[in-house]
C-alpha cells in the first residue's frame, strides 16, 4: 500500500545462493571491509551487552545495536550438546530496521552469515596486530568456524599454511577434505602443541562449555597473535591465565568482554586496549615483533550490525531476497481496528 | 530434512484471517486465559527489563521472556510522529523458540496481536480489582488500542457502556463508526472530565511522547478502576500524581514498572503490589467498595511470552501459517562449511 509494509527475507536457500555466487573470500572481504567503516566509528553506536537467557544445557541471546539510522539485532543460541543429536550448537538470525520509522527492512537467516562476519573480524584484526610476513596459522579446534576462518586469514593476510588439531579426528578429517582441493598446505599435528610449532598465528577455537586449558603457557611463544574465539561466555575459556598475563589484551567492548571473554580470568581492572581505538590510531596496536598480542573475541552486536548492513546492500536490487508481509498496514494508521472489523460481531451475530 | 528447519511464519493477512475466523472476544478471551496460567507461575519465568534504543523521535525495543521450556520476544517500536507521515505509532513482529535446542518455532506479525494481548491484560486485571457490578467504562483517548480494549472489557467484564473522549474529533469519529454497530451504548463527551462521569472503571490510553496530565485529581472518585495504559516510559505519563497517591496501584514488574509507568513520578520507595500476587491470593485486590485501584499498565513480556504461547496452540495443525527456512542445517552439524563449500575456490579458479 505505502511499499513500507514488506520486508526483505534472505532465508538459507537465498543466503547460500548468494553466498556461493558471491564466493566466500569476497564475502568475507566485504565484511571486513564494513567491518572497518564501523569500528572507525564506534563511538556513534548505541551499545548493549547481549541479552542472554540461560537454562541448563544452552544459552539464547540478543545483540542489539544501532547507528542512530539503522538498528540491528541477532538472535543466537549456543547449545553444546547439539550436535550429539544431529542439531547444530548454533543458530542465528538477524533483522534491520529503519531507526527513522521504527519499521524493519530486512529478516535474514544468520547462521552462515555469523560464520561469515566472525572469521571477517579474526582477519581484519589480525591484519593489524599480527607479525608482519606472517606465512602460517595454527588452528586448535576444526569446528564449523574453522574453514570460514581459513578463507578469512587467506583473503585479508594471505596466510594459505594451516597447521591444524582438533580433540576429535573426525572434526580434522572434515577439515580436511574441505580444505584440500582449495590451495590450502596443511599439517595435521598429533596435539596443540604441535600445532603451534612454526606459526605467527594462533586460532583457537573450540566448543567446549568449560573453563579449559587449550592452550598451555609454553605453547606461545614471542611474537604471535593469538585469535582467542572459542572463550565466549561465562565460564568458558581456552587460555592458561599465564598467557594472558605476559600479552597485549585486545577487545571489542570491554563491559562484556571482562564477562566473556578470556579476561574474565584477569582482575577486572587488568589493562585491555579497544580495537577501534587501535584502528583510528589513537591506541597502539602491535608496537614490536618480540611483542604477544591477542585478540579476545566474544563477538559484538555492532559486527553483526555491519554483516547486516553489508548483506542488505549486496542484495538490494537483486533476486536473492524475497519479500514478506510482516507489518500490519491500515489505510488509516490510527484506526489499526478496521484491518479485522469482521472479526468482531453484535452480541446478536455472535 | 530433520523437520526442526522450518520456522512457522505467520504473516499480516494470516494473521487477519486467523483473528476474523476466530473472532476478537474470542481470541481476548483465550489470552486471557493463557495470561491468567503464566501470571500463577510467575516465578518460573526469567524475567528481564525490555532492551530500549531511543532516538530523537521514537524507541525500539526488545522484550524477551522464558518459562524454561519456551522462550519469546517482541520487537516493538514506538514513535509517536509516525501517524501525521501515514505510519503506525506502533508496529511488532514476535518469536517464539524451543529452550531445549535453542531453535525458534515461530515468527509472527505482532501489532495486531499486541492490541489483543494489551486488551487481554487490561480486562483480565480488572476483572480482579474493578468494584463489582461495574457496567460502564469511560475511555479517555480513542486511538488504535480502544475498539480492542472495548471488546475486551465487554468479552471478560459485560462491559457495554462506553463514555469516550478524544483530543482528536476524528479518533472519536473512527471509534463510534467501529463501534456502534457492536451493540454498545457510546457516549461521546465533550471532555475528559465529561466522560469519565458515572463510569466505574476508566481507561486512559493517549499517545502523547510528554508528562501531561489526561487525569486530573477532581476526575477520579471513589470507587473506580484506573486502567492506565499510557504512560509506558520514561518522561511518558497521564495521571496527575495526586491520584496515584490516594489509590491502591497494581504493577507487572516493579523494576520496570518504577521507570516507565506512571510511578516514575513517585518515590522509588512508593508501595505497589504485584499483581501475579493477587491473582495467587497472596496479595491483597480491591478490599472495599470505596477503595480506588490503579492498574499501571507498561506492557510486560511476560504478555508477550503469553500471547505468542497462545497463538502457536491456536494455529497449530490449521493453515494459518507457511512454513520459512530460516536454520541452515547441514547434513553433519559439525559441517557448516559443506552447505556453500561451492563459494570457495581454490586460489588458480578464483
Amino acid at each position: 500500500m505505502k511499499g513500507w509494509a514488506m520486508v526483505r527475507f534472505v532465508d538459507v536457500p537465498n543466503m547460500r545462493r548468494w553466498l556461493i555466487d558471491t564466493g566466500i573470500e569476497s564475502a568475507i572481504s566485504g565484511i571486513a571491509d564494513t567491518l572497518v567503516e564501523d569500528f572507525l566509528r564506534w563511538p556513534e553506536f548505541d551499545k548493549t551487552a547481549r541479552v542472554a537467557s540461560h537454562s541448563d544445557i544452552g544459552v539464547i541471546e540478543l545483540m542489539p545495536a544501532s547507528d542512530g539510522r539503522q538498528y540491528g539485532f541477532k538472535y543466537v543460541n549456543g547449545h553444546p550438546s547439539n550436535p550429539a543429536r544431529g542439531l547444530q550448537t548454533v543458530t542465528a538470525f538477524g533483522v534491520l530496521a529503519d531507526v527513522d520509522s521504527g519499521y524493519p527492512t530486512l529478516w535474514t537467516e544468520m547462521t552462515i552469515l555469523t560464520a561469515l562476519r566472525t572469521a571477517a573480524t579474526s582477519a581484519m584484526v589480525a591484519r593489524v596486530l599480527a607479525p608482519a610476513g606472517a606465512t602460517t596459522m595454527a588452528m586448535v579446534g576444526t569446528g564449523s568456524q574453522s574453514e570460514f576462518q581459513a578463507l578469512g586469514f587467506r583473503a585479508l593476510l594471505g596466510i594459505d599454511r594451516l597447521r591444524v588439531w582438533d580433540t576429535d579426528p573426525e572434526a580434522l578429517d572434515v577439515f580436511e577434505a574441505n580444505m584440500r582441493p582449495l590451495g590450502f598446505e596443511i599439517v595435521r599435528a598429533e596435539s596443540a602443541a604441535e600445532a603451534v610449532q612454526g606459526a605467527q598465528i594462533i586460532t583457537v577455537c573450540t566448543a567446549d562449555k568449560t573453563n579449559a586449558t587449550v592452550l598451555t603457557d609454553d605453547m606461545v611463544g614471542p611474537g604471535v597473535h593469538v585469535n582467542a574465539i572459542g572463550g565466549d561466555c561465562p565460564g568458558k575459556t581456552e587460555l592458561d591465565a599465564r598467557i594472558l598475563l605476559r600479552s597485549d589484551i585486545f577487545v571489542e567492548y570491554p563491559p562484556q568482554t571482562r564477562i566473556e571473554g578470556e579476561i574474565q580470568q584477569l582482575d577486572p581492572e587488568h589493562p585491555v586496549t579497544e580495537l577501534w581505538q587501535v584502528l583510528r590510531g589513537d591506541a597502539a596496536g602491535r608496537t614490536s615483533a618480540e611483542q604477544i598480542t591477542i585478540f579476545d573475541s566474544v563477538g559484538f552486536a555492532i559486527e553483526d550490525f555491519s554483516a547486516l548492513r553489508y548483506l542488505d546492500a549486496a542484495v538490494e536490487g537483486t533476486d536473492y531476497y524475497t519479500e514478506v508481509d510482516i507489518i500490519a498496514e491500515p489505510e488509516d494508521p490510527k484506526n489499526l481496528f478496521a484491518l479485522v472489523a469482521q472479526g468482531a460481531a453484535a452480541p446478536s451475530l455472535a
